[in-house]
């Protein structure tokens, strides 16, 4: 643990950084100082309910010597200037996923936090999540014998009901839709457990959301590992969860309870996973440790690599990565082919 | 009912023989007279077992005009030639899927049964299973609302100890692996619950089998109705069969366990579905009706439709667009591109 908290500024005060403060609340090793949305109310109020100060613009924040790091949890469209201010700062940055809104912006973040120095922490939580640990845990003691395939799912009703006032009605402000919204996490979970992707093959459609984004998406990854995966989106349909995994020996089936995902802390409670192994009939429930909760622990990483100087767990190459699957799966489904992550990739510098 | 049983003769018979007689005991509409395999002594049990008369070969069978219809449990190459054998003898036939082994048979058996007149059914089971009519019902009656996307997977470890005495082994008899035998299954009721499929994408990798097929697959399907599925099989992990279907109002998941199929009357005791419902958290359990085991159920249907005229549910159309469905993902996969739907059936008098 860090001799202090380490001191962070919050900018994006959405429904996602509620999330975000609750989490740094539970933590002893950051302490949320001050706060900043363009919205003057919405400032103050965060202020409040948060204890820290209300700052009169992000430029403020990045000129207080005092503050260490950012928490940005603003739109998609905002968090490559945001990280390049910030880096030019000095400032630590953790950004919620993604990391940039499109791969093109890549270079720009990878030039500005290597100039720095800092570090750049990506929030992708769920793989931080008690049952994909304990997936990997499965994968790394053999208990699943070689991992051949996996199935993933994340969906929930919201975009039947997207105005033109939410940033994620627009194609430009939240490109691949559900996909990059909820289904990213998925992703960078696959490329944990199965190791980097090599070739994306993805299907968008709009289907059921009045907004101008895809509604349903549906890709398959190819694991360096040789595994594939599938993963699911879906803004229009009921609030559902799940990661399948199949190996030679067994099979894990993950479903998480997603609907109060500000309340973190609950995750962990709110998890099933269950195994079948070769050989045997039906499902057991696999018993997961007391862990903390995702947000918090990815939290109080960023605050310890801040201090350390240590690379987070999903630092900006593995969220490049994550990205490219998102962005890569809508290429692919624009141009009708498999696409490979290489030539996605090329050009920046992991 | 009909007056009396349908008189048949079952030719092939392996395991899924057995399962099909076994069907075809529970009911009064169908009575096996006749049985052949080219194994003397293997004739001569099965004969003893299920009180019929071994016959010396399929010939013998067509020519006797005290047949009336052939069930085909044969491995997939035999099974255009039989067809037409027992057409051009003016016999009916119900086929296990798929209808044959590639879709350059198909017009070839489509030519003869016309010609004939006769009913050919093919063995797609499971859209018969009480878990999948309740589905379609639910779409029908507008529990799910708008059907969006479905998400299917039918795994067995049986390819793991593939052997070369047996015909799944090579992929000039097995094309499409675990897509051809067991996906086969939910690209049926993938047409049946949400139509015509239009598209069709496939990733197919051999990834722990010693047999010459892959035994992986992943697909994606677009169908006419605008809903997008995704079909996963494999052959070398733990046994699953699971269907996810959400629509706007609803998400559904069926399970089934399938272990011993060959014991069809136990699959409807072994179905769980269960719906969440939007708005609603967490899975509740859907009550099924009881009904007939779907194998008893097909063979019923065949022997009514003999005896009537009319057509079956899954006649020579509805097979040849499942196998499209392997065919297609298989030729996908090869190509490295999404293929159409009608240009896999250019060329067949559907």
């Amino acid at each position: 643990m860090p001799d202090t908290p380490l001191k962070v500024a919050i900018v994006g005060l959405g429904w996602w950084a509620t999330a975000i403060a609750n989490g740094a609340q539970r933590s002893e090793e950051l302490e949320i100082v001050s706060c900043y949305t363009r919205n003057e109310e919405k400032r103050a109020a965060f202020a409040k309910e948060y204890g820290c100060e209300p700052a009169e613009s992000y430029e403020a924040i990045l000129a207080d010597g005092s503050i260490e790091g950012v928490l940005i949890t603003t739109p998609n469209t905002a968090h490559a200037g945001q990280i390049e201010a910030a880096m030019a700062a000095g400032k630590h940055v953790w950004v919620e996923k993604p990391i940039t809104n499109t791969l093109a912006e890549a270079p720009g973040v990878f030039k500005a936090w290597r100039k720095a120095g800092r570090t750049l922490a990506v929030g992708h939580c769920y793989r931080r999540a008690a049952g994909h640990r304990m997936m990997k845990r499965m994968i790394d003691d053999g208990t699943l014998g070689r991992p051949l395939w996996a199935e993933a799912a994340f969906t929930n009703p919201a975009g039947q009901n997207f105005t033109t006032d939410r940033w994620r009605y627009f194609k430009s402000e939240c490109p691949g839709g559900p996909l990059m919204q909820m289904g990213i996490h998925h992703c960078d979970t696959l490329q944990y457990l199965l190791g980097k992707p090599m070739r994306v093959t993805g299907l968008h459609k709009r289907l059921a959301t009045p907004a101008e984004i895809d509604d349903v998406s549906m890709t398959l990854y190819e694991h360096e590992s040789g595994a594939v995966s599938n993963v699911t989106t879906c803004f229009t349909s009921p609030n559902m969860f799940t990661m399948k995994l199949h190996g030679t020996e067994a099979a894990l089936h993950l479903e998480m309870v997603r609907e109060n995902l500000t309340f973190a802390e609950r995750t962990n409670e709110e998890t099933t996973l269950l195994i079948e192994k070769k050989g045997e009939t039906g499902w057991m429930q696999v018993e997961l440790p007391a862990m903390r909760d995702m947000v918090q622990d990815e939290l109080e990483e960023f605050a310890r690599c801040a201090r350390s100087g240590d690379a987070p767990e999903t630092g900006p190459a593995e969220a490049v990565h994550a990205l490219a699957m998102v962005e890569g799966s809508v290429r692919s489904a624009e141009e009708g082919r498999p696409l490979e992550m290489a030539a996605l990739l090329d050009g920046i510098d992991l």
